[in-house]
């Protein structure tokens, strides 16, 4: 269910209970998969594909989102860089490169784009970004002055960094990387320490890799002046993150923040009486940059109540709640709950917490089944969830 | 998940909410299976176990729900005659007697029972009561004097019934039937036609089986004068409706309206702000005599709003709510919603519905789970529909 169709759905709902609501209807993400397609969405953009590469170098369509009227692109290192395209036998930490992403960064330039949203998250590379800038020009050279050839293991042999060709355009965009995770570059939390694992790498190329990237650094450092190693969100997506505080202006935010501004969800939450919003599953790691928190961040910074749905809700979930003293503590039907409303509703309330998660689960089926029936769900809980606040 | 575990575990997550709510726990049945222990444990009582003989008369343990403090005796006919213990292929409704829960009638009655409640559902038994009334002193007699066999094929050769052995205690008792069918004792919508077949009538039993039956009636009419084979629910529990209509006092009545008065619900919700209710599944049939619908009805003579809760929402719920109009029509955050808050809950609607139908599943899991999590999970959507409407 894409971010549109669930805010469709739960629009749906809402108006089959009071047909005269106003429905501001936001699609948000959190810079994970799905984040160029839900700004565009959002904007009023649309996909663009480009010819690209995958990260074991096999010619692939990638794409981005372009939202003309900003000249915003969304670029995911998942479209072209992804782990998921790569079957799990095939992967190799040692080799996977991030040119691919490079060659849509430059088709977005191409484009016109003077605003750059760069989700980091699903790749396959473990490269310290050196394919992506190699893609946009920058040369990553060695001893005897030739290319390093592409993967995060041939940099152990990296010497110098010459960024003479860089794409100058880079330098008149602003950049936004949506970074969910604070791991450095390099050492026991680092790049390849944690993610090199699930990218194919056993433990001895785990630390070849680390001790590559280390190479990669000081090299860095040289070009720029930037010590970027141990700055935290340098080491995602393998690296990225390093490259990008490297050799660009690029700020590295979470990726929800990134979206709440891009999206404008400020402006429609200011004016709401109520705010939904929801995710597939929900559960204690909710309140660590995922979509719903964020949404529940910018209600409690307004003091809107803010409901959530959820396909599954996990453990942990109920500390995302609102606490009930922060409610109307008043027992339903009690002359103090009516006095208390409409303040009630007008006061910031500081933390974020929904008043309710609500799953949108009908009963006992199976994963294909209530994901074909997930809109019909959700209209059906947002339904049932206005008709109780309705009830008055 | 037995009706009082449910109404628990709402109470439970109410209380979460609202910790100083009073929750008025009305366990609940409609006369199907559960209703002896259901009503038992609304009102003080216990089960007891009476030696028995199955639809077979094979020897087995039966029981009754017992409430010494209203001399009340409920028996299902389920527990000594009923289907479910016979194997698909063993069960023959040629043969299958009610002997069972006539000797479960009468342990009520040696007991010291001056009420009787009787669930007919779920028997095995095709035999117009004839082995129920055989245990408790009826003699059932052929052109030779002897008395006929067990079962309802026999009655083809029943020429007399004698009543003079009826067991004079039933007179000094009050009975109610619970009966959620109309159907008549014989023809194409009769006992052996509609319910024949599941208890292992083929097409030739089952002709045989409503001949039979008519012989009972004609049999029944000359000893009674009563003529009970056209009566709504005469069909009931393969003819027991009949039987009771024409032996007996007895009131036939929809099970849930037997119940509602045996619990005293309507004492209850008199006094409640909010009345929650529910069932395993949900969906059209609900209407036709189940629990939560009698709750609905119960709720709506006193202008109380109710929320269902289900395991499982299905087709045509949606028929069920209360219509829009008939909740506060402003939307939240409207002065209107306030000032009409106070006389909306005070006010009758006439019509049963449900303010909402609320899903108690947290997500897709398979059924022993979800089982298993019932009373959790329950509780949990008892929280989150306390929270939508305690948030003022």
């Amino acid at each position: 269910m894409s971010a549109l169709t669930a805010a469709q759905a739960m629009a749906d709902g809402i108006h089959r209970v009071l047909p005269d609501a106003e429905c501001a209807l936001v699609p948000m993400a959190d810079g994970g998969e799905g984040a160029a397609i839900t700004i565009a969405d959002a904007l009023g953009g649309t996909m663009v594909t480009v010819p690209s590469h995958d990260a074991l170098g096999r010619p692939i369509t990638g794409e981005f989102g372009w939202v003309p009227g900003k000249k915003l692109a969304v670029v995911e290192t998942a479209s072209a860089s992804g782990l998921e395209a790569i079957a799990p036998g095939a992967r190799d930490a040692g080799v996977a490169s991030s040119f691919g992403t490079g060659e849509i960064i430059k088709a977005a330039l191409d484009k016109g784009a003077k605003h750059l949203i760069l989700g980091l998250g699903g790749s396959a590379t473990n490269d310290a970004g050196a394919g992506l800038f190699q893609a946009l020009g920058v040369k990553f050279l060695d001893a005897r002055g030739a290319e390093v050839p592409p993967g995060g293991l041939a940099l152990q042999n990296l010497n110098r960094i010459d960024l003479s060709g860089l794409d100058p355009r880079l330098a008149d965009c602003t950049i936004e990387a949506a970074c969910d995770v604070d791991n450095p570059l390099v050492g026991p939390e680092g790049a390849s320490a944690v993610f090199g694992p699930q990218k194919g790498a056993d433990a001895n190329l785990v630390a070849q890799l680390d001790a590559a990237l280390s190479v990669w650094a000081r090299a860095a450092q040289q070009a720029t002046g930037r010590s970027v190693a141990d700055l935290p969100g340098a080491g995602a997506a393998g690296g990225i993150g390093a490259a990008l505080a490297a050799f660009t202006t690029a700020k590295l935010r979470t990726g929800v923040e990134i979206v709440i501004d891009a999206v404008g969800l400020r402006d429609q939450v200011r004016g709401a009486d109520w705010v939904f919003t929801g995710e597939g599953g929900m559960d204690s790691q909710t309140k660590h940059g995922k979509t719903p928190w964020g949404v529940a961040s910018v209600a409690a910074e307004f003091g809107k109540p803010v409901i959530a749905f959820a396909g599954k809700v996990g453990e942990g979930a109920g500390e995302l709640l609102r606490p009930v003293g922060s409610l109307s503590a008043a027992a339903p039907g009690s002359s103090s709950a009516e006095s208390g409303s409409s303040s009630a509703r007008t006061t910031g309330y500081g933390q974020p917490g929904f008043v309710a998660i609500v799953p949108i689960s009908q009963g006992v089926t199976d994963l294909a089944t209530a994901l074909r029936q997930g809109p019909a769900n959700l209209a059906n809980a947002a339904e049932m969830t206005t008709r109780l606040f309705s009830f008055r």
